[in-house]
């Protein structure tokens, strides 16, 4: 019997006539350990993302455009039907279930509240018939899944200040001002970054994302943190007392939650599982929904951050320059493949000091590869590096000095002319952001179209943000900072650009079947003058590695942008090169000449 | 006795504790006539924003930093106090109002509902404590004022196709459609360049606003039209009936409206003046606030009025060409004020085929005077053209083709290097923005920064908008479309861009007690391509007058910015010269020469 008739015979038992399996965790994480793999382990389909909605007749998956092929084949045989996102006439999972339980014989409706945002319930909730019952304190999954997978474990490590720059208790102290201006008497947090920034705590529950499972309590007196008191050591539980940092279970909250009355209580709905809201109403709480104060000030970088995370830079730029030259010697003469490259690159950068993970799955993708924004090298798909053409590479690492992420394209062997013109095209675009300066108050919106235009002018355009924010040895991906040019709620990256505050300038050209091109450097936002008209913003470039001459065709750039390239190929050259043997220096010297 | 004296009588007379005077007529429009003027009347401040609130004990002026002298002066030794907006310490009218209205002993607030925006008078409402009476159907001043000018009168003319380019039959399905789609039962229009849209008829009842006072209530099977029957003569009235438009006066909206009850009606509450909304409450209607359909249709203009534009613009250009070699042929010879140029002006465009009017009161502001934005030379500030320096004209013509708006900026006599640079810079910016290639959905917001990065790279600003929308034989300040950075709600000006929008591009540097530079061309938005990766849309500049290549430092010109200049002068010398004298036509040569 396949998995879904069981799972719908438990249905069956726990009386529901649907019931909905989300990919994420109980804190709504970018990536999610095994233990929270249900969706995968019930349907097949692995991708990273996808919904599952089993019925009392049938199973329904839902994926973008990026998993259709793979999900189709990984569900083949089972009786799932796949819901291509955003086709024509497929409709959404909430227009779905909004006619599912029109119908009069269907009225319970079953999920994890632990795995489903409080935001995404609530939608869900207006949509639906009001007769409808919401059972969400179960996990009819595990009920099935024998062998599943513990729930992520990993031990906690304290922060010094030389990493930090700030103590926990000077945050702490903003964290409460905040709760006084609003008048809160609890502020609940969930975001694991959030926290880990908040408590100077970090540790390697989340893959590639170095973070604990954790709950935080704040009032003006006390701060309890919910999190597994195995993950403790005797150092981090003194330095928790020190600081009157309370430790529960993680799973506590929840009762905790319960015991709370009439208080004005802030928890951010989009982050929040919906059992955590659930634990909370219908005691007279005024529940306030807003973003966590700690997002923006984990977001504005402090001095000590700014300068450790140039030095994680400088390192990281060591191993990439060390990779451009191992690519650029060899190709032609050893044999290269995708993962043989990631694979080289991880070793230069688990080299650098202070190397804690690479802060995301290496990206290696060699031509029509490079078209395909998330590809990954998989055993069969692996690409040898023979034949000429555009290598995309994108990577990064975790430091104790913070996180990286870069990409750079790299031309092998004979390129096209218009292979050139378009590379030289996102470099121009990357150079345009770069070199903005803007007024106080300006956000990611009213910035993208600087280096979104040259691309626009050709008649084409990349289909995703231009830059997002980056953490402190945190996730390559931070919100509240971002380039782009239309709002996407969910992806919360429109606000104002603030000093301190770390961007990535990402354009990119890919041409499906061809190849992909992409140039990564990350911008700091600094202060560059305030006068009687104002404040004036602008970036520092803290990304250093060359930017392939073999594919920049000089005349399409103008004075003021050769002049960019010139200088900044001399800061990576003196970067750089003191860290690198005398050949790697000479071809060095060759790749940051001035054009 | 004061008049403020009297009006405190009336008031008490009434019962009333404070009394509001804005600055409006009964349709919010952004230049009122005579009939209109009574916050000047009661406080002789006669600048073009303010607000006027009488209390029992004392009287106080609001106006902005524009008219912080003009009205100091103007209420000197009147019980009027001047309240600095802006300024520190100073309170808005409603947190005025609301302290007023904390005391025990005031209750009663007056003012005349029909010059109130309904969106102010339910946020005032909001901000003052429940137990203040409002009394909205009086005009207290109207008591004291003997020779009140009458309402503005002028007789209501047709705009046939050739000029409108669709009949009123195909406008009305279009806004029926929309009734139809939001299940409307009533459509009730404010906006008087709305209703002159509609109906394609123009009177002259506001000052370079070809309107006429108006109400319309629009159904699925009626339409009518609220105005003062005078102003209609034989044709047009024919027109009407032929059109089953029906014919009520003006005044008769209240009561008409107030006949409707359990139906739903849309009302734009930012247009809408707040007794049409009073009108309407209380009979179980349900009001919808939203956008006037008819705005977004008017601004995107059809074909025949594109094409009728650019003509507007090629006669336009022609006084401007003239104007130009007046002023730089007579410079230095001819004695010449800011007022004789603005009456030479005038009377070039008045010998334009189809001219009607100017657009508005030209600016025509000479060195110091020129970084004022707002200036309008009086008899005693009119200076003499003598010495060297910058002339910024800002001017523009209503005709039957549609509606001009373009400011230059001339050098006269020798200009300093810095004076260069800067008009050189605001050149590069009217290019940048002129040059956008942008993916349908942009907005002003994504765009501004295009135009305005030149200027803040220098660590400048202009305290403006980049651009605003430009109606058809309308108003010169047309919504919804403009460039911005920053979302200013009450401007109503970042809808997405549409081919058929025509919006201005006017970048400028103002530097105080020195000069003003200025350069505006009309943009027409078109499509440029639609491919792949979606649609885009970009520019046609359709302004044709020399940007003065005396004040230009080619240096700091890219090649494709020469292009552009280059090309721009080739084609205002094509369309322009064969209107001109032989000498003209020397002269014009000279100043759209290649650089």
């Amino acid at each position: 019997m396949d998995e879904i008739n069981l799972f719908q015979k438990k249905m069956q038992d726990n009386d529901l006539d649907a019931y909905i399996i989300p990919t994420s965790d109980y804190h709504m994480s970018e990536y999610v350990s095994d233990f929270f793999k249900s969706r995968a382990y019930l349907s097949g389909f692995t991708g990273s993302a996808g919904t599952l909605v089993v019925t009392k007749e049938k199973a329904y998956l839902w994926t973008d455009g990026r998993y259709f092929i793979q999900a189709a084949m990984q569900i083949e045989g089972k009786p799932i039907e796949l819901m291509k996102m955003g086709q024509p006439d497929v409709p959404t999972i909430n227009e779905f279930l909004a006619e599912y339980f029109n119908k009069e014989e269907n009225n319970n409706l079953g999920f994890d509240g632990k795995v489903m945002s409080t935001s995404d319930v609530l939608k869900l909730k207006e949509k639906l018939p009001s007769k409808v019952k919401f059972v969400t304190n179960i996990d009819l999954v595990n009920l099935l899944w024998s062998n599943r997978p513990d729930l992520p474990w990993s031990l906690i490590y304290k922060l010094s200040r030389y990493f930090s720059g700030k103590n926990y208790s000077d945050k702490i102290k903003s964290v409460r001002a905040y709760l006084e201006e609003n008048k809160l008497d609890y502020l609940v947090l969930s975001s694991l970054e959030d926290q880990a920034w908040l408590y100077n705590l970090r540790a390697n529950d989340v893959n590639h994302t170095p973070v604990f499972l954790a709950f935080s309590v704040i009032t003006a007196q006390n701060v309890i943190l919910f999190t597994d008191n195995k993950k403790v050591d005797l150092t981090v539980e003194k330095y928790l007392n020190e600081n009157e940092i309370t430790l529960k279970e993680y799973n506590e909250i929840y009762d905790y939650l319960r015991t709370i009355k009439e208080k004005k209580v802030q928890i951010n709905f989009n982050k929040a599982n919906y059992e955590l809201y659930n634990a909370l109403v219908g005691r007279d709480n005024v529940i306030i929904n807003e973003e966590d104060p700690t997002l923006l000030m984990k977001a504005i970088k402090n001095p000590t951050e700014i300068k450790n995370i140039k030095t994680a830079h400088e390192r990281d730029a060591v191993a990439m320059v060390k990779f451009m030259y191992y690519l650029k010697t060899n190709f032609g003469k050893t044999e290269m493949t995708e993962i043989s490259l990631s694979d080289y690159l991880e070793k230069l950068r688990r080299k650098n000091k202070g190397f804690v993970d690479l802060s995301f799955n290496t990206i290696c993708a060699f031509n029509d590869h490079g078209a395909m924004m998330h590809y990954s090298a998989t055993k069969e798909t692996d690409a040898k590096i023979e034949k000429g053409g555009f290598l995309l590479v994108d990577s990064g690492g975790h430091y104790m000095e913070g996180t990286t992420d870069i990409t750079r394209t790299f031309a092998l062997g004979k390129i096209t002319d218009k292979m050139k013109t378009h590379f030289t095209t996102v470099l121009k675009s990357v150079i345009a952001l770069d070199q903005a300066v803007f007024m106080k108050g300006c956000s990611g919106l009213n910035l993208d179209i600087l280096a979104r235009g040259p691309i626009w002018r050709l008649g084409l355009d990349y289909k995703c943000g231009t830059g997002h924010g980056v953490g402190y040895l945190l996730s390559v991906h931070e919100a509240p900072n971002g380039f782009r040019w239309k709002v996407v709620p969910e992806r919360n990256d429109s606000h104002e650009l603030v000093p301190g505050m770390v961007t990535t300038d990402e354009p990119g050209i890919y041409l499906e079947n061809k190849y992909g091109i992409r140039t990564e450097n990350e911008l700091l936002c600094i202060e560059k003058e305030s006068n009687e008209w104002g404040t004036f913003y602008g970036f520092e470039t803290i990304t250093y590695c060359p930017i392939d001459l073999d594919a920049i065709k000089a005349t399409m750039l103008s004075k003021e942008e050769k002049e960019w390239l010139n200088d900044y190929h001399q800061k990576v050259y003196d970067i750089v090169s003191p860290s690198l043997t005398p050949e790697e220096q000479e071809w060095l010297k060759e790749y940051t000449k001035k054009i």
